[in-house]
């Protein structure tokens, strides 16, 4: 293992996260929050001497930086990255428990939106302002932000890209350009570009505050969830929902069609399967679920608006909620409780199984079938008329397998606090998906406070794992990386 | 395709279905049940009269039968098995509704034990025995019956492979013996031997009626799960219940560890890691439901009993109830629940995903991460001291893809139906693991009539998928099986 290389990432990463608490203290200043402005200032300056002196120990680092070390990294500087943005919620005092810090702040990096908040408005503005930025860090994801402004040494492509590979959400990587520091570039430009775009629109709105339009606009961005009153998104115009619900669709795509568009490549644009499945999938589940609610509803605008609203936030994982959805008919809720499953599109910030995955799943089924009739015939699996390999079509069957273990297993240990089994099952569903809200006890008016300390280490486990793709996490616990080999 | 082939053998099975519907004409004559006796007898005779002529129709067919033919009629086989099976309820009015006929047969050849009936006791022996008898055929297997007792031609060893293949349970079919057809009578005398050793305990308990004894040895030998009276085992004496419990565990273990000890093949035996860890997980699951629910109870020997009881019948897919389980604490919910997940043993006459299939997924999930960790080490999997196949880790994925899916999409559509999600989805993963009960609105002390006449055809759909392990049913409804090659 190389851990002084992994020890320079790490010092690179706390650094930046310490800039980023810069924002939060002027707000604080700005509103006399002065508990709060102290703590961040304390953590910030904290920060910055841990990662000096980290700096200097793991400066001179050697060459040879392998998956193993990757994914290691990427799942550590994850778990720091949450331990260190938790501590200003805590000794400010604006979150008196420390294992409700750490569960809020992971939920926010892994764009999950789970909250433990029950009044969420007794928060200053800068602590808001740091839960809603959380989710915009982690939608891109912080390392793809370090390999895109961090001076690199050229002649190193192999150890930039076990890193993109282990925090890039999907089963298949795929570089824009050739040079990874340019790619990263280009994601968070347009990553950048949508985010400021989708905070035009919201402040368009002359009721709409400009804070609160910042706060929803970072929370869209990272499909992360978080909102900043204690009635989600009902308290805001039908104007401001409909953006949403737009924006929410858009940060569910995978990023690469924008790329396609910016260099007018309208071919790969339209050749892209899982898009297409991603747009019938939400037009059909919008169509369903409207009619299935209307009577719900006084007009007819006001059923299509939460049906689409709502659908749009579960399908990009990240679980606003403009009404409460956990009172709609079950047919309604089957519909959502399938999307926390499945969730976005692979190379978005959403989270979930991804669509590609399903159908890789499907399309490898299928052939499976076939061969089983046909024994003599050898078929591939081939996605927007490329060929896909065996070793990704394995690796999509192993996800699905230690997706399901997770699930289970987090199920069963949550279960000891006494909620019911549709709690505990859509908590972690949610969970392991980054969506954030279930249904029952964790519904989208209710919150996660009422579980057990140990419960919540369990969530946030589910939380970074569904974030990180599982594997970095299993690799990051698994005895094998440590043995001397 | 080899059609004649397939009539041949499934007018064989037809002939043995109107057979096996002597022994409730007789109870229904020594009751004085008259309409049903007629039933049965007017089913029989046009059951035979079909047998023959298909028979006649296809005596000479030609050799040449693959995998595809044995799955295709493996699939159709269990369709009008099941079909005419419920012939007899319908028309003699014992249950009115044809879909609830139907789905009470399918329910039985299964083995899932679900029923559509809110007063049990109200049905004749006759009726009630049937019931009975098809969870014992189904739980071995009417092919296997057919293999063990029919003569069959030598030298065509491939066509009768292809046929246990596709019926026997787990992922890697073992033949006792290089014979099938002495495979299979070995594994059916075992069964026969095992019902009435099940069957001489029950009725050693003085308040145990004979018919009752009968009936319940035949739903324990098949896993079934159909009690003969409303309140489930609840009214038999402990005694009794404590029977029931060791046989249900019983019969969930693979069958060639009963094969292995006959042979006094004790090494064999033992190195069954599937049956060892079915001991521990038992074992482990009793232990701590009983802690769970001791309060609940007045004597430890109660909740011991209980504890025991719900274990062994959930783990083995049995689903006779002792006690309204849906009361119990979530904790212990979600114990039954995973088992409902699970299942039991391969080879065994338990339904379920298959302990097997479990280990195999998460031996290769640790392979794939050690794989990452350290990439050019090359490892395979291997169970009980013998490499595991490619093709068959392969196949498992496969297999938890297509469970999956299943599990979703039968979910979404039985959920227009109003009840709540743990219902659907409890009911939903009960039939898909043939199992029997589930929860809420499905309970231990519930059945499945208020579901909708298509919510029962997907639920049947789910039974046959379950029971035959998913590939025969999907092999029949794929379009590739009927094109021309």
């Amino acid at each position: 293992m190389n851990y002084r290389m992994m020890g320079k990432i790490i010092s690179e990463i706390l650094a930046f996260e310490a800039a980023f608490m810069i924002p939060p203290i002027f707000i604080c200043a700005n509103e006399g929050a002065t508990g709060t402005l102290l703590a961040f200032a304390v953590t910030m300056l904290a920060t910055f001497a841990v990662a000096a002196v980290l700096f200097l120990f793991c400066r001179n680092a050697k060459k040879g930086f392998y998956a193993r070390e990757g994914l290691v990294c990427v799942g550590l500087s994850w778990l720091i990255m949450s331990f260190v943005g938790c501590i200003p919620f805590y000794i400010s005092g604006e979150i008196p428990k420390f294992i409700d810090a750490f569960f809020e702040t992971a939920s926010g990096f892994t764009t999950t939106g789970s909250s433990i908040l029950t009044d969420i408005e007794a928060l200053s503005n800068g602590a808001l302002y740091w839960r809603s930025f959380t989710h915009w860090v982690g939608g891109m994801g912080v390392l793809v932000f370090l390999l895109a402004v961090a001076p690199r040494e050229k002649k190193n492509g192999g150890f930039t890209m076990h890193l993109l590979r282990a925090e890039s959400p999907g089963p298949i990587i795929g570089k824009l350009v050739p040079r990874i520091k340019q790619s990263a570039m280009i994601l968070y430009v347009l990553y950048v570009v949508l985010t400021v775009l989708d905070f035009i629109f919201l402040v368009f709105d002359p009721q709409m505050p400009v804070f609160d339009a910042v706060c929803t606009a970072l929370g869209t961005a990272g499909t992360g969830g978080f909102a900043i009153k204690n009635a989600g998104m009902s308290v805001y115009s039908p104007y401001v929902q409909n953006v949403c619900t737009v924006f929410m669709l858009l940060f569910g795509v995978n990023f690469t069609c924008y790329y396609f568009l910016l260099m007018r490549n309208f071919k790969g644009f339209l050749k892209n399967t899982e898009l297409r499945v991603y747009i019938c999938w939400v037009l059909a589940s919008i169509g369903m679920i409207f009619i299935n609610i209307r009577s719900l509803y006084e007009t007819t605008e006001e059923a299509l608006r939460h049906a689409a609203f709502q659908v749009a936030s579960l399908t990009s994982s990240t679980g606003f909620a403009s009404t409460d959805f956990d009172r709609w008919p079950t047919f309604s809720k089957a519909i959502l409780f399938t999307m926390m499953f499945i969730g976005a599109c692979a190379g978005s910030t959403g989270g979930g199984f991804k669509i590609q995955r399903v159908l890789l799943l499907i399309k490898d089924l299928r052939r499976n079938i076939h061969q089983v009739i046909h024994p003599n015939e050898v078929r591939t699996v081939s996605m927007d008329g490329q060929r896909v390999s065996e070793r990704v079509l394995k690796n999509t069957g192993m996800y699905l397998t230690a997706y399901i273990l997770i699930i289970l297993i987090s199920a069963f240990l949550v279960s000891a606090d006494g909620f019911t089994l549709t709690t505990n099952i859509s908590a972690v569903v949610s969970c392991t998906n980054n969506m954030g809200p279930g249904f029952e006890q964790v519904g989208p008016t209710l919150n996660f406070a009422g579980y057990s300390a140990f419960s919540k280490l369990v969530l946030i486990g589910d939380m970074l794992a569904g974030r990180l793709e599982i594997f970095p996490i299993l690799v990051l616990f698994s005895r094998s990386t440590w043995k001397k080999s």
